[in-house]
């Protein structure tokens, strides 16, 4: 869809405020060209605090992003054209579910999407200079050189009957440990996959599709 | 889901009777080790002979696969413990959409997926020695010799308003030429695809998850 913007693109500098090699993959197949830097938001925000799942990983993408975005806002040079953030989570039951904290927890996690439907949400979180207050007093806070175009996606992910040795197996690949809801559906755990509703980069985690329609929104609201 | 009969068939000669870099990619992931034996079938069936799409695919699965399997046991040599053969295509209003033939075809194809559901079909088959046969007189025929084991998996893609330019810039691109229906959602088509009910790697060109439960339960009733 990105394909008529891309020699605007092309010419931009664009961060992707995320360490995730899942996030990078899918900006290299949409033919983006971005440098990294990793947010150093501490992902501790209180679950309880928040009224849904939904609030809860749009916020954690927000804290994410703009750590990034005042670190590169608070430098005396010129700021990239788009600051890409976003999070992952898997929910079921209302519960929200990141990345595994044990070998234990992996096998836990994945015993409850057994024979159930998990829903995928990211939230992404699009940061653009604000060019007017760019050229404002020095008085101007760095959260007003800079505006927040945010979205989210969400996918639901049908599992059959995992059997114990199964996840057993699983977990010992190793691969469910650094994955926001404790499975790879892009690695080896395709096959726990039986059918998904909704977009398929989501589940890895970056929507590819709405980023792309966001994304033509913003830059056609920019020209 | 095969992890618990991977040591088996880690110990087993497996032959992928397709040229698909699709699917190459999908078994690997899958954790499969196998030699590639492209078919030589023509691709020539004629469609208004099958009742429908899915009867379309399934033949053409089968006599694709069947051309390796043929040559395979007609030679002195023991066969492969699995041969693992599958055709995709891709249906809209009845109609049979495989790759496109030129420039202009596949612009047309995706014209027509533009605001609307399409579905993407791939036939399996997977042939496996009939051990009796083979210890029987040489008078058996060469089909006598293995067994045919076949299933299907479908999934629904929804594709958004795709504008002209987007389309002209994909099939610029030459992503699509070589992918059955006219586009790869693993790669820069992948913004193309709003969302997709099913199995993602059906699209791709071999359905996972489906695979892994047809195979274990093959397995099951061979030991």
């Amino acid at each position: 869809m990105l394909m008529p913007i891309m020699k605007t693109l092309e010419a931009q500098k664009i961060v992707l405020a995320s360490s995730s090699p899942r996030r990078k993959e899918i900006l290299e197949k949409i033919g983006l060209k971005f440098d990294i830097i990793k947010s150093n938001f501490e992902e501790n925000l209180n679950k309880v605090d928040f009224s849904s799942p939904l609030e809860y990983v749009k916020e954690t993408a927000k804290q994410k992003t703009l750590e990034v975005a005042r670190r590169i806002y608070s430098k005396p040079v010129s700021p990239p054209d788009l600051i890409i953030g976003a999070d992952t989570i898997v929910t079921l039951d209302g519960d929200i579910i990141e990345k595994p904290s044990s070998v234990e927890h992996a096998c836990q996690m994945l015993s409850r999407y057994s024979n159930r439907t998990h829903t995928v949400i990211t939230g992404v979180i699009l940061v653009t200079p604000n060019k007017n207050a760019i050229q404002e007093s020095s008085e101007t806070g760095i959260d007003c050189k800079f505006k927040l175009h945010t979205f989210h996606d969400t996918t639901e992910v049908v599992m059959p009957d995992l059997p114990t040795n199964v996840i057993q197996h699983y977990v010992e690949s190793g691969e469910p440990m650094d994955k926001a809801g404790g499975y790879g559906i892009q690695g080896l755990g395709c096959t726990l996959v039986e059918s998904i509703k909704g977009d398929y980069f989501n589940i890895m985690g970056f929507p590819a599709h709405k980023f792309a329609i966001e994304l033509l929104k913003l830059y056609s609201k920019q020209n």
